[in-house]
């Protein structure tokens, strides 16, 4: 949707407006730089704005916001634009504010295992700076080195990391937001136990910037842990390969990672990265990739060797061992960039589904009568540890658009499932435009009124990030 | 507050309403009965309810709530009533809704690593019921022996395991709700993940029953540590007691426990279970209770001597390893029960103090000053770890109430040097009744909107526990 030119115009009223609080040169209405902003990395999406903004501080939003509130001018915050929900996009065109300008790291405060960062700084920057101090910021997307921080709180994102150290919502400690109406807040304090008054900083992490715009962030460290053993397994069986993940954790292992990407999935990145590490055979339906970390090196040893006895209940096949730093950085090469891979090789369409981890073998073996009953090519991978499964479909000559009567019944059906099984519609991707149809399948009606109505108290008139995660 | 005899008749008009709902058995009027429900473990507050009813069913709740919402009776909810922040006192009367029968552990899903719970389990069943499967719930505050796990997630506690291992919300996936308007609604998935709209779930924990009744919990859990080992460290300085926290952490330990004991705590506490197991001396100012946690012993036995060596610079006196389980045993008592002890010895007014936990050399300081200014007698304790210190005073003489004009001006220069500190006035009791009016130190205008917003949205006819944690 693009909007009329008339009200184009209306928006350009506020240019000199705009210029004057950030300075001109960081005001942009020119096509090139407009045509940016347009997409992210979801499938097929592209929505011009109308002007993009790109403040540096809180106070500078502030003021953008309420021009922008007191004239109903839409308004889409945007970080690095690697989301696959589509929640930077700005659909309803107006103004984009990047963040891309707020991008300092505050302090590292080695004191009380923290960090206060801008919205701006690449998760993987962020990552290294606390690294060198001993410390450890756990959430790890594929895409942290591109993507934003404010992105990952914007989603709650995850990464391979959470399934033994939890999603960026367990590091958020506190968070500086302007509302849109233009005050400023902190929603909590910087500290690791608070039960003062509602949880304002959790209802922000996650909210898709559709309840403010995040220009602070404190997040919680822990100390980097000494060691990690990184493992591969090939399953004979897919479900086998997901029925093992469960039995893992149910025998009192905790890896620093699960994760399981299907064979032709494999197939197609290891050609991507042109990487022939690991072994591709058609006997295999699915590796799982399995890591430990902690301070004792010999006591991972022997866990992994634990680990290695018990899968062989499960039909697999021979062990890799990734004996040093380069094989490891291949390995997660390889699975960082899957999701890349399959993209490129016309699986367009990628969901975020979510089940309880015991329910993963069900999940697989539904995803795949699905594809078979409505004619897509499917491939799965992903988190597997946290029952986390991505799911990526494609279908000759079918284009992927909002509301595609070739994709919607799929979809619906693989929701049903997920959610007859405990689980939900995203893990870690958030809803944004691209799953909102989806929504009421997850949410009884009292439950969507009252998502409804906390978007209407922190956004009266409905100007920021407006028509993601639901319509209102 | 109790209401006038009117009000009260008009309540019981509804008295054969409610007697259908749960069976006449199940509700109360009689003066024995109400008088249970007046007051809960904070100081001396007593409110009278006028209906105590026990409901079996979130059906009969909803069927409660429907009657109370169309007719604005006031409406309490109620776990054991261990409360510390009087979040359960029908201080408006009207009815009390107690959890007591709904008191079933519905499901320990060991191939999930979760449980699903009623309110009205005790903490401790719960914690026992999981453990003999082999499995963890670890949020264990004081009270865990007699109060309720529905209760720990209105207030979202904590306890001496949240410095490793977190607080109830941090094991919360889903939750059952009835809503004020009777709607019943689950707030989630039961998934490890969820970016599935605006985190309901984490809006409730810490909600203190002001915005749902909670009927169903899905808690994770984890694998249950093989072993443990505690040490008692004496030091002749408090500050210094305080300063040696952080540093722990600043090595890269991760205790599954660092309590810190003041000596005339300790004294009231080694007198009241008759204790001779920590030797009590004059030169020393406070003692630190540390506990590891893990699968292996070895590596527990050489992470307390690297601790202990590290406290050494503290000026820390003769170390104490408890040898056995009894000892352990015995220590904890001593610990778990010092609030009881020394509220016994006069301390009446119990606070809840957090700050990151480098700044508690600096909250103890102030606090001992501020007891001078204020002629206050004041000891400390509490989980030093997560910097939260809990902290009693007393004077001759001066009897608690609320806006009690002895206390006020005290307590206004704690919160107000609190979050000078970067802290907040609750870590892990919550504001109920008694911390209401300090909320404005710690959020602003805008902020307390937000939350009176919230509060109006979930609950327009504000009957739901309604006056605690703010007016509105």
């Amino acid at each position: 949707m693009t909007v009329l030119a008339e009200e184009k115009n209306t928006f350009y009223n506020y240019l000199s407006a705009f210029r004057n609080i950030t300075g001109d040169a960081f005001v942009f209405t020119d096509e090139e730089s407009l045509d940016k902003f347009a997409h992210d990395e979801t499938e097929n999406l592209y929505f011009l704005p109308d002007i993009v903004i790109k403040p540096r501080t809180a106070q500078e939003i502030s003021a953008i916001m309420k021009i922008c509130n007191g004239n109903r001018i839409p308004v889409t915050p945007r970080g690095a634009g690697t989301g696959l929900s589509g929640g930077a996009l700005p659909h309803k065109g107006g103004v984009v504010i990047s963040f891309e300008r707020m991008n300092s790291i505050l302090e590292i405060d080695e004191g009380n295992l923290q960090v206060i960062t801008e919205p701006g700084v690449i998760t993987e920057v962020l990552q290294n700076a606390v690294k060198e101090k001993g410390l450890f910021y756990p959430p790890d997307p594929s895409s942290r080195g591109s993507c934003f921080i404010g992105g990952n709180v914007a989603e709650n994102s995850g990464g391979p990391k959470a399934v033994k150290y939890g999603v960026v919502k367990d590091y958020v400690l506190n968070l500086e937001v302007v509302l849109p109406n233009g005050d400023i807040i902190w929603t909590g304090a910087n500290v690791l136990k608070n039960s003062t008054g509602y949880n304002l900083t959790q209802l922000m992490v996650g909210s898709e910037g559709t309840l403010g715009l995040v220009t602070k962030i404190v997040l919680k460290l822990l100390p980097f842990p000494k060691y990690d053993l990184l493992m591969l397994v090939p399953f004979n069986d897919l479900q086998k390969a997901g029925a093992a993940v469960s039995a893992i954790f149910r025998a009192g292992f905790m890896p620093s990672a699960l994760e399981l990407v299907e064979i032709n999935a494999l197939k197609i990145v290891s050609k991507f990265v042109d990487s022939t590490i690991v072994p591709v055979s058609d006997e295999m339906e699915a590796h799982l990739i399995i890591e430990l970390d902690g301070n004792h090196q010999e006591i991972l040893l022997t866990e992994m060797e634990a680990i290695a006895g018990l899968l062989e209940e499960f039909d697999c096949g021979e062990l890799f061992f990734a004996d040093d730093a380069q094989q490891k950085a291949e390995l997660w090469k390889m699975r960082r960039r899957t999701a890349e891979a399959v993209k490129l090789a016309g699986y367009t369409i990628e969901e975020d589904t979510v089940v309880p981890r015991a329910a993963l073998p069900d999940l697989i073996k539904g995803v795949k009568a699905l594809g078979i009953q409505h004619d897509f090519e499917v491939v799965c991978y992903g988190h597997a540890g946290d029952g986390n499964l991505h799911i990526r479909i494609k279908k000759e000559g079918c284009i992927y658009s909002l509301n595609n009567p070739d994709v919607v019944p799929a979809l619906k059906a693989l929701f049903q499932l997920v959610k007859s099984l405990g689980g939900t519609i995203s893990g870690e991707h958030g809803i944004g435009l691209v799953q909102k149809e989806y929504m009421n399948i997850i949410f009884d009606e009292p439950g969507m009124q009252l998502m409804r109505g906390i978007k209407k108290l922190f956004d009266p008139n409905n100007i920021l990030n407006s028509g993601k995660i639901f319509d209102c």
